[in-house]
């Protein structure tokens, strides 16, 4: 088959050996800066994308609304250049795909896929930000994680799997959640467990604090009670859910740590998004 | 409070001294032959039930349509004689109620809750079930859970615990899942993992075979393929999950293992009940 | 090869069927009341040593001074008429063999090895012991383990495996030991810490309480902090580490679990000691 | 107390500022390139050591034979320059003391001892060490450990918790050792077992190699089966375990991390260091 691999960061370049590997044509486009071993680099997206059983955009596939993200290219390239070479009935396969792009996609006859749509991506990618997640504590504390007090708020996919690997790695592990059933598996897996919003009071003892929900939960008043020396963690994309402002006045350390799985592991991610194309290609009844 | 505790098992005895415990003035009637610390056993269920705050029936409330569970007494216990001696507003809290027994008691105007609905409690359940099935498969096998190749047919609350259990004991554990999703979280939490409409000719190796899906999984041409000495449980209620009749004429060993929380940890499961109730009655304002 | 399995209980019945199943001729002798496949059966002892490569005894060989342990047979059989009848140079294996035996054999000119020498065989033996002890906590306690507060006293091979697989089924484990070094392994690996000869006052809190060292460490004193509804276990062999009569006077209940391996996993403990043997024929040159 | 600092790195400077927390004075040498909170920094040795209870030195305690350890101090300050300043009696708490460094202090009467000879505080060490490696491999390889195929080569104290941790993070691990009885342990504790002495021609498909051996154990022989893409790891002192020159004439990505603990958890390791100290005195009946 022929792939053509279109912009993206690391996890593209990965991708593109990846498939090479697998006895694929690939040519590439928009990621001049990225070492990529034996793909066909094109200097023109017409070249790049003609032919091709399937383009794939990276995760996320837009930079800003219109702009497909192209980091490690100097050029800019908009989703109307693409779209202008994809043949009616192209398969393109993106990250996070977005409304505007969904319905511009449409209007061309290309036939668009988000891979990050796909719950095996979704674990594959909360396991990568988990495992992120416990390096930055090694690296950013100077104790080691056995013994220290963690809490992670939160019990969703990311949740779980890091409270699970604190607690395998010898941390002593709270997780905060909303729900009774929440609260319930939490302590059935033998975390102790708290409620997110009655943390009030209850969080001067935290060696690190590990944010997975994606609304506002550490408002000034909660970090009031938190420990200088404690670090904390956002894993919460925009707009997080710690108040930075008020962190930094109090003098904590914050670290908002997003887009873990391309940075800690990109060879991984780039496993899981080749297999989710995969996936989606044999749903097409394309073989691969 | 005053709680009247009428009808069920060993958990029902433990519940009513659980409730002593609490400072509760607990009457008892329709468990006669269970031994109870401390509580005023009624002859008459009327007299049981005048002036309770709370009328706890068992888990499950009916053994048959009809007809309360009330396997430790002589005598049999209808739904209609307990709601003709009930008050309007007096509140009854039962498990799995059935549709029956809702429209029976809205009728007399008691105020039927189901334990069992909420979900803190069937997460409690599910736990002590897969620490009994643990138990089981220990009592039952001559060689040590270490080591053992097991799978589990599943990967709903029970699955999930009953997996993680085993592989903390040192077996090698397999869980099967027919979604995608499932497939991926039992990967990233580092069990073997296979497609449960795919087992066929792949069931050959294990010593262990437990099933926690309420549906006809293993049949007849999937239970040619099991080892003659491996070890089948059946942890769904009825109709199973596995073909017994089959089962028995290839010679297998199947235990239909039902109740377990009841039976290997009565103590737990009255207080999950306890804290069930505990929390429905705050919900309803009362001050426990 | 040709192996003479002579007394002994099910762990030798198993062990008659696992060598058989490698290829080799199996006589038994002493087992009458066990079900063995395959093997066969001989009437007098020395048909049954007569030309056999290798003579297996029991784990223990012996159950009382002079009187090799055949608890499935009618007869009794002693040492000095088992010697009689081996050859010079012929190995005979058993387990805990006592300087008497090593004595009388070396003047007959029989090869005496013991497989419980092996430390390979010691902690497949712990294993099997610390599981066990887990089914035993299971069978014998209301509650689940999940939650349950144990004590493990010594932290020797069995202290070792049966913490560790008290804390993967989700109890609160706390280990005690009298060396600081033994203290920071406890440590290290997630435990709470005691020190054995500091527990006074320091037991009213736990569930279960598990002794394995081979000393008295449980005196009327420390018993008298133990709350009534604890259960303890003694896995250490006589004259056990928990005072029987003192416990037995404060009313608590005590189980003294000896020779788990041969009764929770006999064909594991089977499969073990044919390891061993193997081993020590191979050390020998013998091919296997 | 008092207590006299001289030399080391961060793990002296957050040790001296923990002892100053539990209250005792302290003054500072050979530190000067370190930032350390509230303690008396002093020009000279003899004013730092005159009239301290205890005088710490660093581990380990000389750089070179006969010179004091002092990496962040522009000076140099020799054995001979210590001990002649101090008192008949003093004691010197150092880590690593060599031969020549006891003999030496014998002379002048100083009573000196080992912290690093403590049991306790050399598995510390190891946790940090086995927590230093995960972070390295975590932060140089382009993939997740979960699912990472990891050799830890050796069953000691760092063998034993890297094994522990690495399962932990979901790695599938593999231990080799030499003595059959380690063997064992690794079998009951769920790794995969390899002979230390029969590696040759299994190493192919590990994705991270690492060695705890203080013995050449990777030769050229054993590092030609090594995959390009594995990256090894050598946390045995010099001389080391691994062949550096054919690994990189072989194009083999190799580590050789040393002194970890003070590297990757300086407040953890000074802690230690602080509670053998506090140990040692107390064993000399000095109250602390």
């Amino acid at each position: 088959m022929k792939f053509a691999v279109t912009g993206g960061d690391m996890r593209q370049a990965k991708l593109a050996e990846l498939l090479v590997k697998d006895g694929h044509s690939v040519s590439a486009y928009g990621v001049e800066r990225l070492k990529i071993d034996s793909v066909t680099r094109r200097e023109k997206l017409s070249e790049a994308v003609r032919g091709a059983d399937c383009i794939v955009l990276p995760l996320p596939a837009l930079s800003s609304p219109g702009v497909i993200n192209t980091p490690f290219s100097g050029a800019t390239l908009t989703v109307n250049q693409l779209l202008s070479v994809i043949s009616d009935g192209q398969i393109v396969c993106a990250g996070r795909v977005t409304e505007d792009l969904r319905e511009a996609a449409e209007k061309t006859g290309a036939v668009l896929c988000d891979y990050f749509a796909r719950e095996e991506l979704v674990i594959a990618n909360a396991l990568s930000t988990a495992e992120g997640a416990v390096q930055i504590i090694m690296e950013e504390t100077p104790c080691t994680l056995s013994g220290a007090r963690c809490l992670v708020a939160g019990f969703g996919r990311i949740g779980k799997l890091l409270a699970n690997r604190l607690k395998a790695m010898g941390a002593v592990v709270t997780v905060s959640a909303r729900k009774h059933s929440d609260i319930a598996w939490i302590t059935a897996l033998g975390y102790g467990a708290e409620r997110t919003d009655k943390l009030q009071g209850r969080l001067s003892d935290y060696n690190v604090i590990i944010n997975t929900v994606p609304a506002r939960v550490f408002d000034e008043t909660l970090l009031r009670d938190v420990s200088p020396d404690c670090l904390c963690i956002d894993l919460a994309s925009k707009p997080g859910g710690i108040d930075f402002k008020a962190a930094s006045e109090l003098g904590l350390r914050v670290i908002w740590a997003l887009s873990l799985p391309g940075e800690v592991a990109p060879v991984t991610a780039a496993m899981s998004i080749r297999d989710a194309i995969y996936n989606i290609l044999r749903e097409k009844e394309v073989e691969v």
